[in-house]
């Protein structure tokens, strides 16, 4: 029997209406879906693609536990992976749903080390929260030769400040309990002025405001944005 | 009478499936739509929107020279946004065709940067050239607290070198015919078994191959890819 083939759908950053054409097309058709969710939880990405799911499909949902230790999350990929595996195997494909880009910082691609080698493994690109982020904010991110970096907001001070001042663009990811060390070291730097803080892109509880008024304690799913350049030649 | 609402409306990377729901209905019900064209040539953006334009449209087609000279462009944009600006200040929406993002490296900064001010602005982010590349190459760009660096091809060798070694994820856009000289810093820093070569991504005539043996005079819209890490525990 011909094995099935997993797909690792990017879903975008949360509006379901910033899923593509061919992600829709694939979760509506899919017989057998499977996602992550915090472990006794929501999931988020079966959340924005709710309205596509059929009723009868299968779901394989895989409880992950958000814990500093990585032995937890391991086993609860571990655990999803042999699931999957067990359905290709049986010739049936597994749409996998992922929040935003499945290779950017993405959970997929726990499964995708775990399955790639065994199965054919294709990946729909999405929306990053990187884009939404800025489309939501207005602002512009890089233009002509200009860099730009993407940040980890867990990062230490110095490093944070020293890629900050070499690029045009910034994005920080995963601010959460860091916002206001990354609030500091972007004040020390002068750049205050130039960033944006961005929570929940495109969600209905989104909020977009001057990084200096920004809360101390922000969510997982926010980010800041600064930008020193994207500045086309008017 | 309230002037329409400018929409910066980003298209994904070329396979019209990559479109976000989003962005087709905005184009499907569009009145007026706008894009970039090579002057006296063809335009990739309304190429990849074409099977959702209404046959009765209106559209602002900007011819944008592609010289190293600052001027003819700038000339090209001043003269679509102030065609854009009557259409709004008669009332009427415009719909500005994007190819992948329109905030990141987007020929719709310019008209931002002219229009913003005057009218309403809004932007729908599309899937970028970056995460398609990844997605067609198979590779995971960055996964937890992993530092992602976008660099433009025409940037000189010394800064080349120093950014690529800094960070775990690499995409290096506009590659062109700077090629030889990318593959080259690549090669110095032991990295060429990791670099990734991905031309027309998405579109039919695609070509995804290791970077040592990419041609030396690659399109404008192809990428390199490198990633030392994005190597999520197993």
């Amino acid at each position: 029997m011909t094995p099935g083939t997993l797909y690792g759908v990017g879903l975008g950053p949360g509006d379901p209406d910033l899923i593509t054409r061919k992600a829709a097309r694939l979760i509506e058709t899919a017989r057998v879906i499977a996602y992550p969710a915090l472990a006794g939880g929501d999931s988020f990405a079966r959340a924005i693609a709710a309205d596509l799911i059929a009723a009868d499909a299968r779901e394989i949902v895989m409880d992950v536990p958000m814990t500093l230790a990585r032995e937890p999350a391991q086993a609860a990929y571990d655990k999803g992976a042999a699931e999957i595996a067990g359905v290709l195997e049986e010739g049936e494909d597994v749409v996998c749903l992922c929040e935003g880009d499945p290779f950017f910082y993405g959970s997929f691609m726990y499964l995708h080390a775990r399955l790639a080698g065994r199965f054919t493994v294709k990946v729909v690109p999405g929306v990053t929260s990187l884009t939404a982020c800025a489309a939501q904010a207005s602002m512009p991110l890089v233009a002509r030769n200009e860099r730009l970096t993407v940040l980890p907001g867990p990062l230490p001070e110095d490093e944070l400040t020293r890629r900050i001042e070499a690029a045009e663009g910034v994005a920080i990811m995963k601010v959460g309990r860091h916002l206001p060390k990354l609030r500091a070291v972007i004040a020390r730097l002068g750049l205050l002025d130039r960033a944006v803080y961005v929570e929940r892109a495109t969600l209905p509880e989104e909020h977009v405001c001057p990084l200096a008024e920004a809360p101390d304690n922000a969510p997982y799913f926010s980010m800041i944005l600064l930008t020193k350049g994207a500045d086309p030649w008017l």
